[in-house]
């Protein structure tokens, strides 16, 4: 397919404009069809003509109070002196509020100021001017009144008016039905058992529940393979009934395939679009209906449905395209960018202290994880190459914006316990979330000497001293106002495989020719103290195997071992329990959070620290293994 | 029931934390049970517990990019002059993005770096470093993972980060079961026939779809009357299978009903709030289950469930307060308060201008077609009793913050063209509303000299000249730039009931004692133009009967002939038709706008104005009857 058919450059703002364009000529975007649903079953749907009220609401002249119905002109010049006497059943009528005025009556005396006599007649003794306490027929809703216009998102109160106005059914735009096909031979839909060296496909189901949200009809295709035979037979299958096509690429060849097949079968309007992720982009058209051939990766995918389907969607029930919530922000580090392409960066947003901060997560698209844990999503613009540290960033939100001042940012060193402290977290202060930026402890001070974090995490063995982390403080941080609280002391160790096969026992067992090990990555505490006992004990990194292979967390390195790809990593016990790795205990170390004192005070940050005085909290720790809280929520050292 | 039980004053900050503490004393605010969902329908649930990936993802070291795998080894040191030639199946193996590493490889050459010798074959010039270009088991996301911590709303990509992670079920909280209960005896539920003296009832529907929104599952409950004894069957039958029971009150003595109810058979935890509406409220407990009694009307109950019910319901799921978006504006009118009480007012909010305004709307608690049309509510604290013109408030909305620049305020003399108007617009523009005030001429264009509205209707007859609006502007409005734009010409005519039965044709058959008018509001166009033709005739309004009774707009009058309570009233021919009136020509007016030159440029009066081009529009108010639009749109002054 390569020599046939070859990605463009279009820029993204002209590539929607031109599918806009092509579609509204075409006469896509018209309104979608109107159905008739059921009052008690519209919500959220979009009007398609006015509601309007078939009965007056309320039907009839009715006391706005509870009361007696007289005839007004009864009243003129009553008082205390001369009050009116009104026989009751006959000149004057008891009446609750909302009842029908009685014929021959045009006003209504509130209870209070009526003296029952006998039970057969009352006292009167104030004018009561015509029309006093009674709402007039239709005062709530007329017949003929437009009750909702046209182009309505229904709410809740619309329900209980349109009931009112005597609907029982609403004219709604049809749902537009969105078709996603996901094309992969290595892929097997959730619920079925996992075979070897298939993936979930996961990424129609995102798309299926957006397409819900934003008021269409999904439906979920089986997925084929990447063959262009299947991809016809599917397409062509399903097309009539679709008002739009979603095709989500292959993983490698799979990715020209929605463009080719456009080409071949359809009309293929534009193939490549400088955007990243989703670069591989394609839109078009089968059979009069809009194809839009989406990219593999989930957030590719995700941002391209947005961009190029959303509207199309929209237009079709008349809805304004909805507008993200923005917000600016500090951006925490420097990033670069390509020229000439538009660049969508996952980030983690919130205020520390005062100051709206950016931290980019993970980028590349392929990682779903970090757009779950995203905040937000930053928009880099063609002509903008650099991003500096400090920059003032737009990001749209992911969350609401109130979610701001709830969050948290760690920096620093990576462990298992921050995994249990969010869920203690949540279930003590359900609003606060953290994102920990896992950059190892001293790039984790940095960041919060900077003012890009609340707190940061650290686990820095002096080698002078034999101390943890206060000979650092004291080195690097003597002029911040800070405390330094314990998190915990936990042990670390080898994890090998099952019943340690290689009888790995010491660091000296780490130089042997049939041992091949994993590493964490530089600057991480347990890299530290990993390089100060191999160099106490006299021993060249260098001739380690695997000691150039690192990982970025301890699961990533528990994960090496147990699919044998090492043979033995130093980490703690919990990945290897969860992995069902052997442990052997080789060392202690110290993990303390650094916290300057002007944060201490403020809510997310006081949420946290008193989390860490939990029992339960404590107690979950220790049923880890190999974990120690005696010294936690301590305060071992300050400034 | 009286001399039992009566409302306290309780302040409504007070009231509601003496219900959560109380609540959260019994245990009644404690999580929800849990239970499992299949992840496809879990979007919007509230996770209960960690989500933990059951499968590392991928489960398998797979390429990131199409090439061949093989042992990084291998191509230590060498380059162009001396490559590396591999056998395919062997040494050297072509693999997918995605597809797993075969054994004994440790590093992908991309594609475009591998030079095909034969099918056998394949050379490679460039050193490879291990673990290049390959991703690791667990990348994605690991066993053992949290993916979603408890106490998490569910979104699209969450749905997919699930599924990924192996999970096809998800732990969220169960739905508070939330009972609603009506009470009423003029009551019937929606799709039911209307019969005389009965309202439909439509507020239990209202808080069932709120209910729905906040993820509470309501429960409705059949409409019994204002009777102790069938709320006491109905409550306690239901209450065991409830979290949570709202009692909507009867309009009249059912008021007091659910708290002598709660007095008698659980407990009465507070009766009576100062918060205006809402003052009926009532809070207790029945058989360990929370209960609140609602007020009657509509708005009182939506505000006290959002009040007293979402903190309960939120609670149980774990989720903190949804805040409402609020938007700082100036307020357009002045405003009183009773001391000592929270208010809540509707208002309408946009920005005229750049100025950001809000406007009163209704203020009855009956009445449910303002709160349908309110941008947002206005609470008015207890200490204050007076907003005045101008005065700053804070508004929480109803609709989203970017509808404040598509706002469109009009104040003027009211016409149902203006319905048309309004769903036209929609059409072409349906980000676009218009909030219309119908306070008459006159106070309309006093409203726009403020700075309140964008467009003022204007329908002045001049008495000297027998000219319409021209005169008014040149005297009250000779310094400001404006422009006057026609809207119509229409017919003014007597509605009669159907045949003329008492043969009104003209000015003084409504002299007649036989004959009782109804009217238009002082300071309408229809009222001066009555006034002036009364005068020119020598006819003395006192005189004629009903001339005292007003009605704010077309339809009320015509409503007020219909339902037998006037014979005639002047009026326009589409409210004739409407209620199947007879209509009887006696006038021609014209209703012009008036709109400052400043506005006339920007976005949402652009819209409206080129509205008025439109042939269809001009088609559909001719066809109403009685209207002309021979100068539709056609700018007939300025300044």
């Amino acid at each position: 397919m390569e020599s046939i058919i070859a990605p463009e450059s279009n820029l993204l703002e002209e590539t929607l404009e031109k599918w806009l364009l092509e579609l509204k000529f075409k006469n896509l975007l018209n309104a979608a069809p109107v159905e008739s649903v059921p009052v008690g079953d519209s919500m959220g749907r979009i009007t398609a003509r006015p509601a309007v009220a078939l009965l007056s609401s309320p039907h009839f002249y009715s006391a706005s109070v509870d009361g007696i119905a007289i005839s007004s002109s009864r009243t003129f010049g009553i008082n205390h002196q001369t009050p009116l006497r009104a026989k009751l059943g006959k000149e004057a009528f008891y009446v609750d509020t909302g009842t029908p005025i009685p014929d021959g009556c045009d006003a209504v005396v509130p209870i209070e100021l009526v003296d029952p006599i006998s039970i057969e007649e009352v006292e009167i003794s104030q004018f009561c001017p015509p029309w006093d306490n009674v709402r007039p027929p239709g005062e709530e809703v007329s017949a003929t009144e437009v009750i909702l216009p046209a182009f309505h998102r229904i709410r809740a109160m619309d329900i209980g008016a349109l009931f009112q106005g005597g609907l029982s059914k609403v004219e709604v735009f049809k749902k537009p039905r969105v078709g996603i096909l996901p094309l992969g031979s290595g892929l097997i839909p959730p619920g079925v058992a996992m075979q070897q060296g298939k993936m979930i496909e996961t990424t129609s189901h995102i798309l299926s529940s957006m397409i819900k949200q934003w008021q269409g009809e999904p439906v979920l295709l089986n997925i084929i393979p990447e063959s262009l035979e299947d991809l016809i037979k599917s397409a062509e299958k399903n097309i009539s009934s679709l008002d739009l096509l979603l095709i989500i690429s292959g993983p490698s060849q799979g990715t020209r395939l929605p463009a080719y097949f456009l080409k071949l079968k359809g009309d293929l309007i534009t193939y490549g679009v400088q955007v990243k992720p989703g670069m591989s982009t394609c839109l078009g058209l089968l059979q009069g209906t809009p194809v839009i051939g989406l990219p593999n990766y989930a957030m590719s995918a995700l941002l391209m449905t947005e961009i190029f389907a959303l509207p199309v969607i929209y237009k079709k029930i008349g809805m304004g395209e909805p507008r993200r919530k923005s917000v600016s922000a500090y951006f925490s580090q420097p990033l670069r960018s390509p020229e000439g392409v538009d660049e969508f960066i996952r980030v983690a947003v919130g205020n520390v202290g005062k100051i709206p901060v950016a931290t980019p997560l993970s980028r590349g698209a392929d990682v779903l994880m970090s757009l779950v844990r995203a905040d937000g999503i930053l928009r880099i613009a063609p002509s903008r190459k650099l991003i500096k540290t400090g920059d003032v960033v737009e990001v749209y939100l992911l969350r609401p914006h109130g979610d701001l001042n709830k969050k948290l940012f760690l920096s620093g060193s990576h462990d298992i316990v921050f995994d249990i402290l969010r869920s203690y977290l949540q279930l003590e202060y359900p609003d606060v979330s953290f994102f920990s930026s896992n950059i190892g402890s001293v790039r984790g001070v940095m960041s919060l000497q900077a003012g890009y974090s609340h707190i940061s995490q650290i686990r820095i063995f002096d080698d002078e001293s034999g101390e943890y982390n206060i000979p650092f403080i004291k080195k690097f941080l003597y002029d911040t106002p800070l405390i330094l609280v314990n998190l915990f002391h936990r042990s670390l160790g080898f994890l090998v495989q099952p019943g340690n096969p290689k009888n790995i026992k010491s660091f000296s067992d780490l130089t042997r020719h049939d041992v091949k090990m994993v590493n964490r990555i530089r600057g991480s505490g347990t890299r530290m103290l990993l390089d100060y006992h191999l160099k106490q004990k006299g021993i060249e990194p260098g001739k380690l195997r695997g000691y150039e292979n690192e990982t970025h967390n301890h699961l990533n390195l528990a994960s090496a071992v147990a699919s044998h790809n090492a043979d033995v990593g130093l980490g703690i016990l919990p990945s290897a329990k969860a992995l069902k790795l052997d442990f052997i205990p080789m060392l202690e170390e110290r993990m303390d959070l650094v916290i300057p004192k002007k944060f201490i005070n403020i809510y997310p940050v006081t949420s946290f620290l008193s989390l860490l005085k939990s029992a339960k909290f404590k107690e979950e720790v220790e049923a880890l293994g190999g974990y120690s809280t005696r010294d936690t929520g301590k305060i071992l050292f300050e400034i």
